[in-house]
């Protein structure tokens, strides 16, 4: 599903990863990961897709809600899992949205 | 492939996007499109993922890139094709890279 935003400004995370072979506990831990963001203050919404390359968009209402779900310990032992398993490579970039716009076929 | 770009800050171009039942030369545009955005000034890379959801993100040097790119006469006929048969919703966001960090597990 497309994220569903307020007016800009907010903040978007874009998460983009390379995944490794193994697959142990990748699937939940991610699943487990999407619900709990989902519960942090400031939270907008996500959005996912993954072909070859993973692209996980998470939008935030301000930087401080970012760093407060940086900071949280789950997600800081699931990153470290990621670190040593399941990713090849990844990159995260803070964005600022500026403006949007949409469409919608009726 | 992640996408390579340069310390921020520059922009991003978030195109999400959910298709219609529609294939028509989709594939074909879809490819031409992103050899065409690749060879305008100011454009750093493309990533791109689909499941249900597409993302695509593109990142461009500055606003006037962006703009530069939206008026390429080509692109108008492809987006325009695009709301008329591939796409049942799309949403785009125009953001303002702040920060990046990466890891690549060698």
């Amino acid at each position: 599903m497309i994220a569903n935003t307020p007016q800009p400004p907010y903040y978007a995370v874009i998460f983009t990863s390379e995944r490794t072979d193994e697959d142990s506990g990748y699937a939940e831990m991610a699943q487990k990961m999407l619900e709990l963001a989902q519960k942090q203050p400031g939270i907008l919404d996500v959005e996912s897709a993954r072909e070859e390359l993973g692209i996980t968009v998470s939008y935030w209402r301000n930087l401080d809600s970012i760093k407060h779900w940086k900071n949280n310990v789950d997600h800081i032992q699931a990153r470290e899992k990621g670190r040593n398993t399941w990713y090849r490579k990844f990159k995260t970039r803070i964005a600022l949205v500026e403006s949007d716009y949409h469409f919608h076929n009726i």
